[in-house]
């Protein structure tokens, strides 16, 4: 359809008409394939004229279900335009890959981009149109469950990830039938809730919020995200739903976004709750000024029903916008051509859970696991090697991790399963999560001494990950360290692998096993993916996205602090000074740094040099990094190239994060990497909120982990300051 | 000396001497009593014409030395200006109140008023200017070992406060020989840094730094506060040393605040760590800027003198600037006239540790201490009752807490003699803070059960409280949980007295113990105090100024949250509906909330009911509160009266407090208290930035805790929107 024929359509529509358009519906509204109204929906006021004019529904899924809805929908709907449906497909659909937190420690763009390709894929084939995802909201706090749909702590991984995520699903433009189209989420902020506790308020600086948080969903809207959704928190002192300058200022205008910005559920509802409107009529009021095109679940949109005769002309040329704006979605997505795109139940069939899609599932996994400890190369195992197996997660498949309703998890889907495959196993699952009594852990250590090896499987289970999980208390429960300490005791070297949708206090984790794994939640072939990084037949290759933490008390915890103007000095003056930034309990060092991960091969990095150590707008810096693996095995590393400004306008990170690449370096062999920086990356928020590079001294630093780095200096001479030289 | 005369000596100094004027330094410079040019000094490059040309010192006091330095000084200083002695006179000189998080708990402005009155008195006959108090940083975590310092987590509670301490020091226009100038601190928000790490970045949006931060230091300059502090944190991106909006904007323009200006410790030249300024000469540029008068030992500003000859205009009229309010404050304090004032070895010796003295900090400490806990009313102590007292701090005289340079704790002030001269006590002090042996448990342990009651001393040193004392475990120390679990397991009733300068994690301590008392550090009659408390000759009216933390799992975690779009209900839905703004693991709510303290006597919140349920600009609310006391002893208690708006143009405080009273309630007896609301009380900071008062609707909770209210509605009408009817 041309554009002037979606603005035609628009016109052709009533008020009413219009004022469905914005709403959006559960899968509660379309039981057994069709529209239908129910005891609990004419409580809001709904009635089935009212329902056949929506605009889209949410959490329906499914080829043959999506077709009967919309056939049953376009035969009511007086001008036919096509229900929108939109689901949370966040790490697969049937194919479930590891949870965006894991597969952000594979530092790799092209693991997240294929993730959400075949997420797309699938999705597509089943009828939905749109996903809300991904969520791009930084996260400094793992007492917040939903850190496991974030990518993590750090500005710029999260921004390659956004870009990377949001290409996946929706493929080049326009959208094929492979693609669905991505809802980047939470428009603003909402991973810094207040003590970590969910939908609690945030509250950072404009200037913060613009160079750490923002440029995520900069990068999705760059990468030509369709849609974004408002989050639940207040930002600046109001909601994000009704937050002019956030939505209208900054998004808007700004980030130039015109695409389709859609409430958070009932978020426009509550409104009410965070006590900045008085009733729903009000609700909607400020948050169709805020410029929020649907309204998900609150019925506040709906609302304008009632006033519709008495609607200004301002209200109106609001709705306008809005109605149009869904009616260009609908039509990118093809909808007014084939209302009932890409839905094939052969197709559908054919791609959900395909040996290609778990394939691509596993090798994501297999990317996505770290090791954090390996005393005496206790890993991988020796080939012959009898494991004793014991922990909640030794036989469990509660390995999918929040938000894959859609996914299944086969019963062969285990740890002990995956293992025994390959070697040995007992398997002396006999304990939860949360329960352990005298008699199993009697039984948990039983034989454990006729066996080579002891794998203690410990976790978290899915439901206390992810949305409304938060957590005081951020170590493993206490029965499991129980279970693990009496292992320990029993004097057996000890492999703890510990599967969990956030940073862990590991601490005493660490200090009892020899090896630690963290596989996250690894999603449909995690426990293959698990199995063969304890063989070796994979390298480990994964890296920490976020700080682990040695307690709670040290959270927020992150690499890219601000200086301070009293910082440890990494020397014997750090213990005499009393008058540092430090704990007097504590070190201020996590247990696990950022960007840090073993492997079984020894990779190190043997030099960073760069060829200019001046460099300008017109002249990047180039460098070069050297890798060496002294091992016999094949190395696999993520070289991590991080900048430090000496001097800035505002305070600066100690350093941070701004280009990375994963790599393989062969048995005995070294690798060059080649990496060019530009101004861009020199780029910061100064007071004036403007994003620019400051002529000056920099620090280019180079390492294998955030903790461990090389520098090297040089020079940058704005391209207004330098005189020109070529 | 006229404004004229002081306009005049300032154009008669050298360059030299006014850059002189802008340098404090320490007490190092002035050995026995005469200005000395040492090995470390010649370092700072400063030679004795330079050091006779300072503007003031810190940390030197007693009458004789003051005034040889003085002697000494001028007879060589050309223009015979007088040395400025500035010093940290926090919660008393000589006699030491309790710690001003402890005051904050009296709930009673006049006793912050007396101590520092009392504070000013003593330090002014040993020949002080300046005291670098109150410190007004409004906190809410108690990882930060400064909170000590704080008056705690409510923004109206630290107004009142921070007022009533400037008042007490300063004493009434114009200062006499009793008083000295205040210098509040520090400017500004010191008391967030991130993750609780003393000196660490604090980043809160400039709306709430308004709204909650700012109101203290406003408070304190309205009062006439003569100085300013800078604080050493980062905040909008910028160190506040050198943070030209917080300084120039707010604090000049908008606080109209026209007296001396003056750095912490070095914190002009950490502007260099900061990475803000390439050197000292670049720091002391941006600190200049920022309109920072006095350089405390970063000898920044000296390095103006290398640069004499050749400064610019600007920078000779900011020089001008600041050296005239630095002569403007010598010509406030008199010293012109007599530059040995108030010094006097008789007042000296009259004054410090007076009798009447020693009984205001025991009333101070009285009103301070805490009743957490009293299960079966275990106390007060019956007449003739036996104790068995054990702990670190039975015998300790570590009751002073942090900034108490000049205080001396007597010998006698322990818990051990105080309560001694009033029961039967057996001591069982052998154990330490952080130590506890098998022979120390079993001699702690020994004779208990001979003795009617055990009390257990239990705390944190001094040492591990107040500036760079910040701890990531809130609990007390391992070895005096080991204690109490082992005196709880031998079945004995437990007493529990906790001497922290900080809320603490006391979820055990609470559960094994039968009563519990929080002392903070009670000052030099705190043991007298204590004992009074214990035995019931003192109704415990301490309230709590700080939410205490269930666990650090917790922190943030204070009364006054912002609504949030999911609230807890309070009702049985919470458990059912997952999604609500919750942790999985944990209340929400405090172990202790603030506001909260239990007394000996049944003093109860009878009524609360308001003469008019409409207010305007003209007409205030006015409130009665009935209180009864139902009990046959006398009681205290703390009305609390706390406001919440329903709807507002940002989200509003679930509560925040408005209003408070302590009051006496006789055995059997009623009392009515009348609380007159105005404007002012409704007031709050808009998106825009302006304080102003919303017409509405508004809810007035009367309280004896914050977490105990009763609720009123009533309605404001603005002064605009209102029509005239009177």
């Amino acid at each position: 359809m041309e554009n002037t024929q979606v603005q035609a359509l628009l016109e052709e529509m009533t008020i009413e008409e219009k004022i469905g358009q914005l709403g959006q519906l559960s899968a509660d509204f379309f039981p057994n394939g069709q529209a239908t109204i129910t005891g609990p929906m004419q409580a809001q006021h709904m009635d089935l004229d009212t329902l056949y004019r929506s605009g889209s529904v949410l959490g329906i899924s499914g080829a043959k279900q999506v077709r009967a809805i919309q056939a049953d929908f376009l035969a009511h709907n007086r001008l036919h335009i096509p229900l929108l449906f939109m689901a949370d497909v966040v790490h697969g659909y049937k194919t479930i890959f590891p949870i965006p937190l894991g597969m952000a420690a594979s530092f790799d763009p092209e693991i997240v981009k294929n993730a959400s390709a075949v997420a797309a894929s699938e999705s597509a084939a089943g009828g939905i149109h749109v996903t809300f995802a991904p969520m791009v909201d930084l996260v400094r706090d793992p007492r917040w469950g939903r850190v496991m749909e974030s990518t993590g702590e750090d500005t710029y991984l999260n921004t390659v990830l956004a870009a990377a995520s949001v290409q996946g699903f929706q493929g080049e433009d326009p959208l094929d039938e492979e693609h669905i189209a991505a809802c980047v989420k939470h428009f603003a902020a909402y991973g810094a809730p207040e003590a970590g506790r969910e939908y609690n308020t945030v509250d950072i600086s404009e200037w913060r919020f613009r160079e750490q948080y923002l440029p995520s969903y900069a990068a999705a809207i760059k990468a030509q995200a369709l849609l974004v959704m408002t989050s639940f928190n207040t930002l600046f002192g109001v909601p994000a739903t009704a937050n002019q300058h956030l939505m209208r200022d900054i998004l808007r205008e700004e980030l130039d976004f015109s695409g389709v910005l859609i409430s958070d559920w009932d978020a426009i509802g509550e409104l009410i709750n965070h006590g900045v409107a008085g009733d729903l009529d009000h609700a909607s009021d400020l948050a169709l000024k805020a410029g929020v095109d649907i309204d998900m679940m609150s019925f506040a949109y709906s609302r304008y029903l009632k006033r519709a005769a008495t609607l200004d002309a301002e209200t109106k040329r609001l709705i306008d916008e809005s109605v149009l704006r869904i009616l260009e979605l609908k039509n990118t997505l093809g909808l007014f051509e084939d209302p009932y795109r890409n839905i094939s139940i052969e197709r559908e069939t054919a791609t959900e859970l395909s040996p290609a899609h778990l394939v691509d599932a596993q090798h994501a996994a297999e990317e996505s696991i770290v090791l954090l400890k390996n005393a005496g190369q206790i890993l991988p195992l020796q080939p012959g090697t009898s494991v004793f197996l014991t922990g909640p997660l030794s036989e469990s498949n509660d390995l999918l991790g929040s938000w894959s309703w859609q996914g299944k998890s086969t019963p062969d889907n285990t740890i002990a399963a995956a293992l025994g495959q390959r070697c040995e196993v007992k398997s002396v699952p006999d304990v939860g999560y949360h329960a352990l009594n005298e008699k199993q852990l009697k039984v948990a250590l039983g034989g454990a001494h006729h066996y080579d090896t002891v794998i203690a499987c410990l976790g978290i289970p899915s439901s206390e990950s992810g949305e409304a999980t938060s957590m005081t208390d951020i170590r493993l429960p206490e029965e499991q360290m129980t279970l693990l300490r009496a292992l320990a005791a029993d004097g057996k070297r000890i492999i703890s692998i510990v599967i969990a949708g956030r940073p862990l206090d590991l601490s005493e984790v660490d200090a009892v096993s020899d090896a630690v794994v963290f596989g996250w939640f690894p999603g449909s072939r995690g426990a293959e993916a698990i199995a063969r990084i304890l063989t070796g037949e994979v390298e480990p290759s994964g890296r920490l996205p976020m700080s682990f933490p040695r307690s709670v008390g040290q959270v927020p915890i992150y690499y890219n602090q601000y200086n301070t103007g009293r910082p440890l000095t990494h020397t014997p003056n750090d213990a005499e000074n009393k008058y540092l930034s430090k704990y007097i309990d504590e070190e201020n060092t996590p247990l696990y740094p950022f960007g840090y991960g073993l492997g079984y091969a020894q990779v190190t990095l043997q030099s960073l040099t760069i060829e200019n150590t001046e460099m300008s707008s017109q002249k990047p810096m180039v460098a070069h990094v050297r890798l060496e693996n002294s091992s016999n095995r094949d190395g696999r590393a993520v070289v991590q190239l991080y900048l430090h400004q000496k001097i800035g306008e505002t305070v600066r990170p100690v350093k941070r994060l701004i280009a990375f690449e994963k790599v393989a370096v062969g048995a005995g062999e070294t690798a060059d990497l080649l990496f060019s920086v530009t101004e861009d990356s020199l780029r910061y928020m100064h007071t004036d909120l403007t994003n620019t590079a400051d002529a000056g001294e920099y620090e280019l630093l180079a390492g294998l982990s955030s903790d461990a780095t090389q520098a090297v200096g040089f020079t940058f001479t704005n391209g207004l300051k330098e005189k020109s030289d070529d």
